[in-house]
């Protein structure tokens, strides 16, 4: 189905193989090809958008796609437009798509290996006694030390470190230069020195969880580092030594979680947030980011915890005041004592 | 001009050189000769530094230096001093000297193929059909995948990872630990699962762009994430997918910017920084360190959002009276209502 | 002493052979053999462990352990439990146990050239003219530039880069993906274009240093900059050009600390905390997680700069209040100027 036009090349699909791969009610030709997903307000003839947020309805009646993807509530607007597929949940179709888009045409976009089941690049070094799955995928420039294990088609994209004991099930992700199994930050004092504490555990990942590019995950002190089935982690993020992270939690990046916190299931944790170390947070959680926990939190519900962005000078008047806030409160109390009952 | 002595070399310019190959005024003996750039309170007689901020300015008699670079402001005070450059900006000249001490000496000091013109290290994994312009340099154990695109004068230093059909400009600087073209995190909720958005799209990075070590740039989901001209991020930044960041402007480290951010030209943005997913920043905003971006910015300025730093009981205690903070307001529309009038 | 059952092992230590090793009172059988660490709420009763913190005394009683680690104060209690070992500083002890541990049966589990004395991993690209001391360890996939220096018994662990000219004393471990010696963000503006100032020093790092996966510290402008005797660096963190770091701090994961900072001996720094250029950090300062240091430290103590996290409606509310703030004061101060004298 890639048709070579000169030096590129042109991959389409038809809408009735796309609806008969991934489902949805086509009304319109499924004969029309579509070349290439677009977001719905730049989607040029040849492309397939989908519109999900109402928000962006009134864009539709321009939308020069040749198909659009929408929930059965905008289905008459979407007809008045033209060729449509609709589906109940727009975005999660739109994923799948996605999905089939890269496996018709992954194959011949990425390298050699891509698809072809099982491989181990030979600039990847693996130890001897290190289990790899025959499906599973290790990159250009990996290092898998002795005992780690890695599941069933799972990839280990490049330049990933994979230490020794460590385990990730299957279907897993992770992204170049992914630290697994490095050393948790552990010392004892001894006067003014720091004595090592030798980190014996180790880390296990479950089944389809994503890691992405730079992020660290720290082997545990004793028992192991623990993250649970379907947990999505993004880049330059840093999880600490014996974090459990429970089942479909999802972090943005550069996100720190320190030693020995337990995050609950289905969370989310948005960018460049903080978790303190020993304590624990509830199923359910949505944290808000570049917000610090620092104490446990045990009902579901959304937190946050961020200064304000301000103009500066604003800014500046502002956090001057808060630094002598609790004495403005007892000037607050002074006047009320002294109101007139 | 190495002189190797013993184990060691020296290497040294002539004033009448420098002047000669970068310009400014010399006043005082161009036979003397340099061999090192130092901080103004701490050069020694055989080095050459500048003085730039006039806050420095005492310090100027005292400066053991061979030469000192000055302003115009500053030529009398310096000459009283002894040799001096005198030109309009000491701290662009300072840059440029550096440039030419590096294009002198770097040659000797560096590896074997620095200044030898393009080159790829054997131990980089370059697929067959990623394009590198014969000037370009891949160093040790980079990962460079099909389609990728690398420009001339363009250095990839060591252990970089450039994904398939990311492309980089000309003369641009990637550090080590570099990973371009990750995927985005995009994922759609199909019950309590995730499911994943492939990531169609790719990294877009301009001219004379320059990426610390670790940073991560993401590629985007349908359509490129774009760095323009000029842009200089620094060390352990993370660029989300779809992300546009406009000319010249400059990121410090361990900035995250979320996806589908975009971020104009000539901004600066301080270390530690947040920006949020789906907004944009104007062109000539300077956003504080530490500080979080929730919404869009629409004129220049300089923007700041950090709490204010106290020993920890002053915090504690203004910690606690802030998040009473509505409550105090309502104490004290109270205290108005009540008031004689 | 590693008793291979099947396709595991079992490794075990005499408790007589650990006193005998790392000294404390031994009270009970020394020949009985422990086979591994636990915590003291999860401790089996072929394992070991050790009572800290006297918060967590009452599970004393119930602990399953072979033997737990106790101070003197905790004698009597522990004694009544059973076999116990008596030491000054239990934590410390512990430290010296993972040590001893790791020790004994590191070599069987780790890789083929833990124990073996210095060697050079043949995926490691380390320059000629780099100086690796026989004793030092290089593993997979590192690179080491020209001039750059590994002193004795340090450990590069893989996929490292090392920096020309940089130093690394002795003792040191490096975790993977650390960068050391990349360039510092130096640039002077030209106009809209920003100018680079080519990094001249180098990094220079003590004795005893331990660096986190993926951290970063970048080589000096001029001089060098400088990671004292002692350090502790956990993961992910940003050591910009010129910073000076004292003995025996330690600095948890995912800090930036900005150019030039200087951060005295015995200090600790917070995750995800931001330390601002050209500033000085004194002796003893300890700095919560999540802080932003703008100003010099001149004294030791706590130091703290958080947003309380809370609900995201309280939030919102006391956010919004705080943007006022300065107004609230003045408000306060006009209900004090006009209430009755």
């Amino acid at each position: 189905m890639a048709v070579v036009v000169g030096d590129s090349a042109v991959f389409s699909l038809r809408l009735a193989d796309i609806v008969q791969a991934i489902g949805g009610e086509l009304v319109g030709d499924g004969q029309v090809a579509v070349e290439g997903l677009a977001p719905l307000d730049r989607a040029q003839s040849r492309q397939i958008c989908f519109l999900s947020n109402p928000r962006y309805a009134a864009a539709l009646p321009e939308c020069q796609a040749a198909c659009v993807i929408v929930a059965p509530s905008m289905r008459d607007a979407a007809l008045d437009r033209g060729t449509t597929i609709v589906v109940q949940d727009p975005y999660l179709y739109y994923a799948k798509l996605t999905q089939l888009w890269r496996r018709r045409f992954g194959e011949w976009k990425g390298d050699e290996a891509v698809g072809a089941g099982g491989w181990i690049h030979p600039s990847a070094v693996v130890h001897l006694h290190a289990e790899v799955h025959p499906s599973a995928r290790i990159g250009p420039l990996c290092v898998v030390e002795r005992g780690a294990r890695v599941g069933a088609r799972s990839e280990l994209t490049s330049r990933v470190s994979l230490g020794y004991d460590c385990i990730i099930g299957e279907r897993c992700i992770v992204h170049p230069g992914v630290v697994i199994g490095a050393d948790g930050f552990g010392f004892a004092k001894d006067g003014e020195r720091w004595e090592k504490i030798e980190q014996l555990g180790a880390v296990w990942i479950g089944n389809d969880v994503e890691i992405g590019a730079n992020t660290c995950i720290d082997r545990g002190a004793l028992s192991d580092t623990v993250i649970e089935d379907g947990v999505k982690l993004d880049n330059l993020i840093q999880i600490g030594h014996n974090v459990r992270i429970g089942r479909n939690t999802a972090i943005a990046g550069s996100v720190a979680v320190a030693g020995s916190a337990t995050i609950g299931a289905n969370c989310t944790v948005g960018g460049g947030s903080l978790v303190s170390g020993h304590l624990t947070i509830a199923d359910g959680v949505h944290l808000s980011g570049c917000s610090c926990v620092s104490k446990s939190i045990t009902k579901p519900g959304v937190y946050t915890g961020v200064f304000p962005l301000d103009e500066h000078g604003d800014w500046e008047r502002n956090a001057a005041t808060l630094r002598q806030l609790h004495r403005l409160r007892e000037r607050i109390r002074q006047l009320e004592r002294e109101r007139q009952p």
